[in-house]
């Protein structure tokens, strides 16, 4: 089957969303412009309103200033959250506040909830996906070392999936890419409806 | 933290199986000797037990004709099958056989297991670690165009969920390397058994 090139505008600085989506259509012709919006926390917002809100400032952000030569194409933007017991994580600031959250994580199961907004013209579809992600009991001296790889520093919850982390996930139940940063069975959905060829 | 690299012997052609490990343990000196053993069903053999005997065949295979360099190295061996409704599904054998396997999976869940042999002297570590695949309803054309990307032709049940096929898959219970081919939380159990330092 011969396919066109499909063009598509991810509204997202993640070199890991980036790779998810090539993995789902690898002659993607992707352009990268990530969104520039305040994430700071609004007070008293539930955990999925805070996603929700974020992917659709993302998405419409980068819409707003779309450059000519995109117009036709689609914007994806995602936003994801690390929940543990009704609280979000957020990305360590710190090493230390990377230990303070491997430790909450150690022996528990948390969610990770990825909110997606595709846009295309006048048409917007919005998603919502979450996992529940089980860990292991960690060892202050597994947690420090982890830490000392630098891999937690930039991911929420403080742990890449895709990565060292691997280790400490004794389970997930439901999807995995939206761990990573993006559900890729949602993204394939909302492509269809577009008209994209994914598969 | 300063690590000595650290040597183990893969006895898998899988690059999956490679990449995974390498995931866990970047610094890793990995040498792959794939077994050539007889993978061949043996009837009335229950799914687990011929994992296990396969896992274990193909370690033993490797260790006995470990090249004196390698004397020192533990042997990791691993085999992986897909199950659905108690039935080993194997590998596609042709396009056809791809699309049938697709169509069985088709709106189903099911299992996927890996057995793991770890082998250093006469230390033998074995483990079983199964998977819940949920799958979408299919439509023939979607089958038709995964089978025409020629993804399906290597793998057991006709499908990567680390490629396109993760299109497929509505959501996971359990290990997701699993499914891919190595479950890292187990073999980082093992490794440190063996007194490596995986993190």
């Amino acid at each position: 089957m011969s396919k066109l090139p499909q063009g598509l505008v991810l509204a997202s600085a993640s070199p890991r969303r980036r790779e998810l989506l090539l993995q789902l259509m690898p002659t993607l012709k992707l352009h990268i412009l990530p969104a520039d919006i305040d994430e700071r926390l609004i007070v008293a917002e539930a955990g999925t309103d805070r996603v929700l809100r974020l992917a659709q400032a993302k998405a419409a952000a980068v819409v707003a200033n779309l450059p000519i030569e995109f117009q036709n194409y689609p914007v994806l933007a995602a936003d994801t959250e690390v929940v543990l017991a009704g609280l979000p994580l957020g990305k360590p600031e710190s090493a230390c506040h990377a230990v303070e959250l491997l430790e909450q994580l150690s022996g528990q199961s948390h969610q990770v909830t990825t909110a997606v907004q595709l846009i295309k013209g006048k048409l917007a579809l919005q998603a919502l996906v979450t996992t529940e992600v089980s860990f292991k009991h960690l060892t202050k001296a597994e947690i420090v070392a982890y830490v000392a790889t630098g891999e937690p520093m930039d991911k929420a919850g403080g742990y890449g999936i895709q990565g060292l982390g691997a280790a400490f996930v004794t389970g997930i139940k439901g999807s995995y890419s939206n761990v990573v940063g993006l559900p890729l069975e949602m993204v394939y959905l909302q492509l269809n409806k577009l008209g994209y060829t994914v598969i």
